[in-house]
């Protein structure tokens, strides 16, 4: 790990290209046996393809090839966060615009997953490998399909999560790129913790965390209601898997969906996710949260348990060798709420509401055991 | 404190009243004015009548006078646990029973809440204030009354919950007054550190939880859905009082009920609860759970926060003085199951799911931190 | 059929069985492949045991050996309604009874089903078959079986509800055996329509629909959630079998359940039902409503269909043969709402409210058209 | 009403507009109180501003001034549909574009409706008032106000629905105007009933039903989840407003999304809409539904009310007259799926789901009495 000092992106003088959404992500897993157990006999994510060495998966009302592809591998990690550009030509665009940014691209026309075509890859300015397409295969929607919904059904793709050192660069890279941000973490000495950016009007198509990274913090797909959430805690309860749930469920304060974080076999975590809002307007009001405001991550006040901050996936390069992670310098968003020197707050300016240790409040976390 | 060994409650030779069913509780707190504002303007209980002096309040689904009472009184406590008996004279019944115990008993033809009628209070072998009635002015059913529900509607009083030091000689007692044991926490070693008893066909009229007692450890409000649940924590947020959420929203793994842990403004502690299942089988099997099970309490194995095991309510005896609480000298549930001593599982003799601290495992509480 | 004017029914001087709640149906279909498709994998129920004989369902929470008999035979029919009695004793109060009824009795120590020891089966004074039994084997109760569970489950048997041309003759039956009448449907003329009654501290257990009978009118199945019956009908409506769909999803008026009607194969009718309120209290409030009322069937006055009114099953005597039916001489319910000769209002006394033809306000119903 | 022969619309040189979402109605109301009563008492729409003229709704989410207003005049119809644009440019784009079609148009600087600027007004080739505009004044976000939520809440405006004669007509001008379709309604004869088109990623921004038009079929708010529709409908019943109550609820075939559709004071008709699917993609599959496939605008069979077909509110010109209604020369839904002429089937080929009347299927409406 080393921690250079990293200077802005500058914008490319090209268009960008024009993201649809996001739209796919390419993980590879250790054990590609017990991934399938995870994700589709428990999840119930539906195999559109698979052989032996991958398979593809796709949520409920997904028209694409698939939103995930399971790839066996020696180390589990992201091979390629996937976004989907309006034209053909939007590939185009995009490698143009990685080239002029210095960035290591690779065209293939057959596509680098089975069901997209013409795609190109890049390691992006901050160490994550992008890649864009617009040619997919169409598998079948199944959206009406309700002989095969699940009582825990996940319906579609929702956002990408990524741990990144410098979120502000990071940041700008990105509304360059064309994401609009919707809500951000700050303090009040001007640190930012997070930022949410959209292209497809929800809250995020992806999200900047900061801390060590590159990495993956999750991949979040959304049911249509809460109850599902729940139910997906109730099955991992009854086959004693409650220990691959990590956080949650609860109210998200950012964005304000209902949400649950779980953990593959390799330790990749996944959100469950539903109910934020239409961001699509132009002048959509971006939020704002204080870093000490208790409800920002947890609407409900319930603490976010360190690993949250602390465990993210690895994500290879071109070559698949797994990148170097660069140290964040900026303040902890862990240490300056939880523990001895962190604090929050309920209410701006009420003692009641305030104390050491995020959502301690006596009882929340049990540090005086 | 003190810890007097207490010998077995002998069952009395005359019959125990039919009890229909934990009906209200008589709940002393110090401020009417911000009570009043935590149970009818946030929870939306419906007001029955009110003076200077208390407020009656119930449930939407409920026809009696009242399921709670908040009377305004100098010590945040519980006046009376009220069970509703079948015919009058089970009332007679409850006075003699309760008699032949050996216990103070009181008896007001005019009853001792207003709106009931004929009722006996007693002071339990145990050391607390009970109360049987039959006659109660009956209320507006509010059921259909779709235009007053709330989001987040209390549809019925489900149970008490109570704490005592000596889990089985409580239950034996209550068996004798003609509870059914549904569930109950036990270890290896035959240690009882709580069970559940019911009369209406759920899980539970009241529970009985190990600890230094008699305190009231909560009283348990129903609602339809668990979306419901989830609003009253939404609200909670809204309202910048998100530290009222002490424990949940969960499923409980005893009684499979989807629940939240809520204090009001005195720290009374107020479960919300929904979709338990029917227990009013002659033969319904009992379940006994493990108290190393990490799902026993928390069927997502999310973990119990010390306050929930620690905190409870005085209780009062017929002259409205605290009752003097005495000591726990079983094993505590907390201490075995939470902390550098305590151990839980997630499945059973697999290490992987096996940790010290409950819950911990390396997330789920930071107690390496 | 004929039209005998039947006597009231003398109470017997025995005591009835103390009878928990309605248990089992015995039910006749004329494919049995067919009917395990459909209540098997199209509504889930679960299979405690089967041969090419009989397959025998429970519901999810279920502890008993099995809620709903599916049994090969040449006329679709109800074999037995089944009610399970509080000690075995109540199996030889119930022959007492109806001996002394002078109704047909059989008893068999070895049960008339599966699973079920000693019972009696009865030829009621209605002409119904009625079984009473205390012994069953216990299967799993599924209720934490989270990995099992459908995204429409039907988690109880909630009643029975029977076809009977004098329903006051009826009801005072039930009320002699120990149903306490929770709702009923009269107009002013006194004539009662239906009626509701119960012993497990629900809306009923079972209810009288006047109609010509004996028929048995549908069996209902109850959910956790309201949206669990809209799944059925969506995975209905995905299997191309909404016409299995008869009437709803809607609010009951009497009952103030979530609630939807369906056809199996042989035309037998189930009711999905979810919410509605305890009615354990024996003060309960009896709810009458007006037969006009166009919100008493649906609260939200959406048409009850003709089909609902005048179709139901036969039921079989003890030899297995299909039971006369006898025509209702009092007015019937569908005429005196639906079509030309019947009207329903919204709001008494208000003509914007009132119409001929249920429901029709110029566009529920086209009879314009 | 006439029926002149409609030449196609030719597509503008000029580029069309760039149109983000449906963004508000403008909705004349004959009782200003009536309505209010209605749409801020029953449904819980919030108002952002209101004087004795006019009162300005918007729903939960929504953070531009309001989403519908209610503007107190002689005649129920609506003044404009309103659309959002992307840029203050797009104004003047929207003005040269139905400059070039012909259109009248009126521009204002101040805008036509109180919270929005800058606006165009125009009669659009099909006879509808079209609005366009940009700037608005920001209302306060409720989407986290939990203390405000309703159970039955309205969160988002969703979409229009316009009835015109011709609808491959209108489709053509609208997908000029940079709509896409999603989902059409045709026969094997190539008419076609009904089109939804979309500008947000949804399955429509607005849609064409084929009628005599230019008139307004509904306006439709979504909800969270589906028990906030079914809520609607209970609140109703508990007000006696069941007759408010048009159709549903239901799940669409088309669309997917669950439904319901009521009837404000004046008759105009609002849809209540939740969960329809993501249609963002370019390449986004168009579905056609056959007119005889009976669960296209139902999914569980059931029928679709006559004045579901007929009713519709009259729209008014820049002047505020109402515009004159051409009629329809296609084919009618309603003749050729309902009554003695039309036919419907459930599968196709099978005679058992096949019918004469829309969802009679012997029983779903009472045609036989
Ligand atoms: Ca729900
Ligand atoms: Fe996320
Ligand atoms: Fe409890
Ligand atoms: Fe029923
Ligand atoms: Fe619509």
């Amino acid at each position: 790990m080393n921690a250079t000092p990293t200077p802005e992106i500058t914008k490319p003088s090209v268009p960008a290209p024009d993201i649809i959404r996001c739209a796919a992500m390419d993980l590879v897993v250790t054990d590609l046996a017990a991934s399938r157990a995870f994700y589709v006999d428990v999840l119930g994510l539906h195999v559109t393809e698979e052989d032996d060495e991958a398979i593809y998966l796709r949520s409920f009302e997904e028209f694409i090839h698939h939103n995930l592809v399971l790839r066996k591998g020696p180390v589990a990690a992201v091979a390629a966060f996937a976004y989907r550009v309006r034209t053909p030509e939007d590939v185009d665009r995009a490698e143009a615009y990685y080239r002029e940014l210095g960035c290591r691209t690779e065209r293939r026309a057959g596509g680098f997953q089975k069901g997209f075509g013409d795609s190109v890859r890049v390691e992006d300015p901050l160490g994550f490998p992008y890649e864009f397409f617009y040619a997919t295969e169409h598998a079948e929607r199944l959206h009406q399909r309700y002989d095969l919904i699940s009582a825990g059904e996940l319906v579609r793709l929702d956002h990408f999560n990524q741990v990144t050192p410098d979120v502000p660069r990071g940041r700008k890279y990105l509304e360059d790129l064309g994401f609009r941000v919707t809500e951000d973490i700050q303090d009040d000495q001007g640190v930012t913790y997070a930022a949410w950016m959209q292209r497809k009007g929800t809250v995020h198509d992806t999200a900047l965390t900061g801390g060590n990274g590159p990495r993956m913090h999750h991949i979040a797909f959304s049911t249509h209601e809460k109850h599902n959430i729940i139910q997906i805690c109730d099955k991992l309860g009854a086959l004693r898997m409650s220990d691959h749930i990590e956080r949650g469920p609860g109210r998200h304060g950012v964005s304000n969906a209902f949400y649950l974080y779980i953990t593959d076999p390799d330790g990749h975590r996944i959100e469950i996710y539903t109910q934020d809002y239409w961001t699509g307007d132009p002048d959509n009001p971006v939020i704002t949260w204080d870093v000490h405001d208790n409800q920002r991550r947890d609407w409900w006040g319930n603490p976010v348990v360190p690993s949250w901050y602390t465990e993210a996936s690895p994500v290879l390069d071109l070559d698949g060798n797994v990148v170097e992670v660069v140290e964040r310098t900026d303040s902890s968003e862990m240490e300056v709420t939880i523990g001895a020197d962190g604090f929050s707050y309920t209410r701006v300016g009420d003692d009641d509401g305030t104390y050491r240790g995020e959502a301690s409040k006596g009882f929340k976390i049990g540090t005086q055991l």
